[in-house]
């Protein structure tokens, strides 16, 4: 089968690979219908630490399927039907998993992240392998194109968290009626634009510096824009909120003076939420924080909200569509990356058809 | 100044009467801009035990206006501020209002009730006189007119508790994706629609026997309507749920068979909230309760969401104009309760213009 | 093997019968070490709707012991481990199962209730076959003895919910200083006593009209015992707590004057947390609870928390050895049976040894 | 009357000076029966930015004592009651006091703390005058010592915090069973410790160096002690909590080596609560906190939890006299700032006697 498939110095190439077969009593085989390029697998092309994958490795974890075949353990799903699946896996039994800590699990990996993740081949290809697919794999909704739902197992449930609160008894860290300013709308920032509505936001604000992802903000509903490099993004916040500050603040850019801008933006006894993964040490000062009683909170996403997510955008009421620019096929995944990597033509997700 | 009184024998007439004068220092007097007929005021007109009010009283409690006159104490608003209130009043600095259980103060009323209510002439009139203003009141954004946030003081506030919760620690007794059917939906049943809209329930049914209040749960956002006449509501709601049932089941009809349709229609661990005054004895199968792990909530409206419904409305993501069906003058009192009752032209809510 | 064998005709007798066999890969034998008789196997032994078992069917489900055979998929515990278990068994990865909601397991069980429990045999007997071993068991600390932990998996777990709340997302139905009144002090109402002690309640009032079962509460820590018999129990509970009631009462009686009490006895804006089965239709007067804004719940125990509450016995915070008040070999479990019913010498519970 | 004035050049002096008068209708004046000496006092002393006080000014903000005099408006107070205080006041009616966020408050002020705490003479003195006693002030229980309610407006309510959350929204950061370290066993770190307590921690862990207070946190309750000068103090953690870290880490110490420590000592999903101001910036490796999905929580005490303090107080739950190591008169307050500063004879709290 086709494959894209790290090569090492920094290329990707499709290839001719073997088929994955099934394992263990507990795997399925999918059919990838679409995959997704990730800003992580742009880590992982350039060796950004710890993302050293080894050449040959395969490529990708966000994707939807069709089951193909099924371990004599699975039951859940069966030959033929539309399936989508977290970006890693999980085990549903370790006591990670037994608390709803399933980012934690004993057994669990990811997709296409080489021995970091597991050595699980990834998704970029026109097979893979689930493992424990009675636990990840979750049906899709005949009524809902491949391009609707591709996002729940990764970036949407990142999103999501950013805004649910990222602990398993949190229920939201805003109420409606509450605002949300959102640091950095890529792809991730984005979903939790599309989260912040559904949970009654009064006002989100976007704030980026690129034209065509704080179009897209505003696609999803968001209420007011910043372009950041036109104005203070914290003294526009403020000023749209009486001077007190959001409730909820989300850090999507992967910057310390994202985070910065953050705390400076939330209200008292408000939220800090972190959807990035800042690489470099952030300086902080706790006075600021003492002041306002501010919540922080940071985090792997943890997977729990996928069927929730799915009557969400099977109800009509979330659709992230509007964040899909480009579709490529597979064989031109390397033209793809290239498109993404560079946000050519505005690129925002950049969507793979084996 | 004309209002509506209470005459005795069932009957109210516009008569006049003399203007309230500020007695104590923080109070304000306002110019009644809009008014309401609330189903109370129907229990009042036909002494419903327990609504006895003595004749000459003044009735109604659903109303927005300008400020005239403010005491010597008063510093929140001044004459000349459009505000709203809520249906009743409280001081703030009880036990109860520092519990923030609002309803419950110690010197509170509720206006137009007559001795049940603490004699407070009510807002079918010319003008009202309001204690507590500093704790009350609330600024009227410009840019939303009167039709907009009359129900935001009392059935909105109690369409709102349905969903969110009774308690002042409860937020939100769905979180988004999940489903809501709700019983009744007259102008309390239309709020939780609403409410349960901004709350991103992924599924909210509506069921009621008449055409015009289905009509208008449609237009304020519900997904699906069932008409009890002509269908089995109970096995709708559970087909529509895959059988397992809502998450949240509203009892909005104040009847007995609805309380116990919802009991039947809410999924194990969901909750019934009840948003109306069941007049009857209700006979109760805790075997039924006991097999599914239900909450139940039942209460009378603790209006302390006031400004989170105002930043909702002026945001555009709630809107109770639908249903408003009539808008009569002042003057023409008896026709618009006549209106009301009999549900002429499908009457949902009447509107008074003083 | 010996058991404890529903004879027919409201008769028990321990005969021999054959010694359970592993079926299922994930099965284990368990050696019962500890038994106890528990209110429901009187009701079995009475054929109380809807306990009806046939014949020949092994009773109890309150047990711990020594794992003496696993099936080859159960990797958690291993021959010669002290375990304990729920008094049922839950599969772990049905539906409801991954939402916490293990009592509506799709191939869950009770053990000891025949037909009604999905035909498991009971652990009053030397050895009982336990399903899902992996999901359900747990094991003991050494430091612990069975005296300590027998009613981890169903009484305490019963009485702990009365407490925690009966939803997943519940964390507690009071806060630390908040007051309690627990109507029937039997055995899961001793439970909820020592629960509530945990959760730092500053006040604790046992209701009963059993001297034995006050006195128990006593040594759980109750803060106040009140003999029904003797005086009101909604004034004094009233009295205790500055005439404005408890912020949570549970029903623990079975009784609908007890729930009618509760409803009394508790303050605006508490909770009503019903712990029995009440096996009578109870009438409710609606207008009580709206005028209170009071959350209810009811509901099977939903056995989850079965590690928190060996955290506390383990820290030496729950001890509820004061409940046991007598101890036969397992072949005098006729007596035995009769002391429980009777409460021959102020018996509470009654444990048998193999 | 007499009072400890701070004189400049880092001196403090017990000098005559002028009663203090009712000034407003919502005052009172307090004859203080104990003062205590807190960490922020020395701060005063020492000039730490941004403790600036001019000279003249009476320095202290914890204690208790009798009421002297009531401004016209006051009713829930009158001459002759105890009463104990917060810190500072807040005003109960602005937006900040009416959403719970008390230290928030527009109108606010902190005792003994000049310009920065809005000019408010302090508590050690021989009396005091209070604004809006209507809303701060609380009667003291006629069984209770002054001893036992001293720190409950200050210090116990930092320590409550730490455990209970910084948000109104929050109703516990652990629940019955948690593990709980407390890194840095001062006085409020103290008072985490037992707050712990009474929120059912199974285990609570003490880190400090002094053995005055690792011995008084053992008598507060606390199940393990750690002098971080005899062993990894993380290391220690660890290996009591199966590897696994505690679930809620709490820095009571003011160093950022105190917040790291805390970062690698909570399980994934725990939580960080800072109760100290950490006076230096402190660099935060996200890569961390992401890969345990961590809430952090600092705030300044919101004074909202007094009266279920006072309840659990009342009850016996809580005793915070062990950490009283020294009283001396007023008059002495130079040796009992000295006393405290240099910790003579394990010094933790001293208290001052008008």
């Amino acid at each position: 089968m086709k494959a894209v498939v790290y090569q090492g110095d920094e290329k990707i190439e499709v290839l001719d690979v073997e088929k994955p077969k099934l394992l263990m009593p507990g795997d399925a085989i999918i059919r990838v219908t679409t995959a997704a390029i990730c800003g992580s697998d742009l880590h992982i092309l350039h060796r950004m630490p710890p993302y050293f994958v080894d050449p040959g490795t395969i490529i990708g974890h966000e994707f939807v399927g069709v089951v193909d075949e099924v371990g004599s353990a699975v039951t859940s799903v069966k030959p033929g039907d539309r399936v989508l699946s977290p970006g890693g896996v999980n085990c549903g039994h370790c006591p990670a998993c037994r608390s709803n800590l399933v980012w934690a699990c004993q057994n669990g990996g990811i997709f296409g992240h080489g021995a970091l993740g597991g050595d699980l081949p990834g998704a970029q290809a026109e097979f893979i392998r689930v493992k424990f697919a009675d636990v990840g794999l979750i049906k899709i909704p005949d009524s809902l194109e491949d391009e609707q739902v591709i996002f729940v197992g990764d970036i949407l449930s990142t999103g999501y968290q950013a805004i649910t609160g990222c602990r398993p008894s949190d229920h939201g860290l805003i109420k409606p009626g509450d605002t949300v300013a959102i640091f950095g709308v890529g792809p991730v920032g984005l979903c939790a634009v599309a989260t912040a509505k559904v949970y009654g936001a009064s006002k989100v604000i976007a704030v980026d510096s690129s034209a065509s992802r704080l179009e897209a903000a505003k696609k999803l509903g968001a209420d007011m824009l910043v372009d950041f490099t036109k104005e203070d993004a914290v003294e526009a916040v403020l000023q749209a909120t009486d001077g007190l500050g959001v409730h909820l603040a989300v850090e999507a850019a992967g910057f310390d003076v994202a985070f910065n801008n953050c705390l400076k933006a939330v209200r008292p006894a408000g939220c800090v939420s972190v959807a990035s993964i800042i690489g470099t040490p952030v300086q902080i000062n706790f006075a600021e924080i003492v002041a306002k009683n501010i919540t922080i909170q940071a985090g792997i996403c943890n997977v729990i909200h996928m069927k929730e997510i799915l009557a969400l955008i099977e109800s009509g009421k979330m659709d992230l569509r509007p964040i899909i620019t480009h579709t490529l096929p597979l064989s031109e995944a390397e033209r793809a990356y290239e498109i993404f990597e560079k946000r050519i033509d505005g690129a925002i997700k950049v969507l793979l058809k084996p």
